[in-house]
């Protein structure tokens, strides 16, 4: 996604060879229109998929999950970081090891917003390691909903995401792909 | 908001006087076009008022902000609980005691996206005591920004919320002002 790209190159920071920092327009600071623009591309690439729900989690994978919802009119739920539960019974739940914080983490999601009959979206800011993805996937599944496939705006493709779940047989649409991050540059794949 | 009370009417639950558990459409599973139609009702509430950013919380508020800022044209900023924050240098910091949770939560914002410059609307799902509302108010007055009004999606009239924000001189916008959560249902002021 050519704008999305373009923004990345504008205002995304390297950190360092692992760490993209897109806090002016994604994950902090949000730029509604490109969001709508993510969204369109995600709807684009699924809308003859009867997809019924999108999942996503709290909170940088909320913008642009609710734009694609808009466009393919369908709700959108986003997976809780367990802490933040105010309401603890009836939950599908999960965990999430992060490397860039270094500790792991409980996701939820409430059993009555999701069923056998939801043919699933996921879709999150970021695939590096997969290990999200992974976790919304197992989530989706103690539903026994099926999963159409996963939307990511940025993929870091010098990690392991999209081999893991591909390799699991899930379609995997990123709109940006990282190849990588040396000397302070961001180059993309194709 | 009529689409909104009709709304809260439907999926609402009531679970005690004092919680109203929206998470069929707001809070946890949320619906696009709700809140695009509640992101349209803030911007024409704020559309003359030179609004230049939209400042709200992690998680529940990104919805609403991102769709009012999508109408307004303006960037949306999520204040982000300070235990997510991977960079800690260059913040804004306030904290917010959770009546709901009984505990107290830090909440940052990275200087560098608002400045004295800014005027600021405030967006939140819910208005009850005005804690959440007064440490974002902390936060953009750190900035040195100046404060246009306060948009909030769910009002607990019942609540000490708009009378504290008032008396401060601040303008609070609610699409729905609930009077009331007795004998397990909902009543609205006006």
């Amino acid at each position: 996604m050519e704008a999305l790209k373009q923004k990345i190159l504008a205002e995304g920071i390297v950190i360092s060879e692992q760490v993209l920092k897109v806090d002016a327009f994604l994950n902090h600071q949000i730029d509604p229109a490109l969001m709508q623009q993510v969204g369109h591309a995600f709807a684009e690439r699924f809308r003859d998929q009867g997809i019924t729900k999108i999942v996503t989690i709290e909170a940088s994978g909320i913008a642009p999950a609710v734009m694609a919802g808009l466009e393919l009119g369908v709700p959108v739920i986003f997976a809780r970081k367990y802490q933040s539960l105010t309401l603890k019974d009836n939950l599908y739940i999960s965990k999430v090891f992060s490397f860039t914080k270094q500790s792991e983490s409980t996701i939820a999601i409430s059993a009555k917003h999701l069923s056998a009959a939801d043919h699933v979206l996921v879709i999150d800011d970021f695939l590096a390691n997969g290990h999200a993805a992974k976790a919304l996937i197992d989530l989706i599944s103690q539903a026994g909903a099926s999963i159409a496939g996963i939307g990511i705006v940025i993929e870091k493709s010098f990690q392991e995401g999209r081999t893991l779940l591909e390799s699991e047989g899930y379609r995997v649409e990123s709109l940006a792909r990282v190849q990588a991050l040396a000397d302070g540059r961001v180059t993309f794949l194709d």
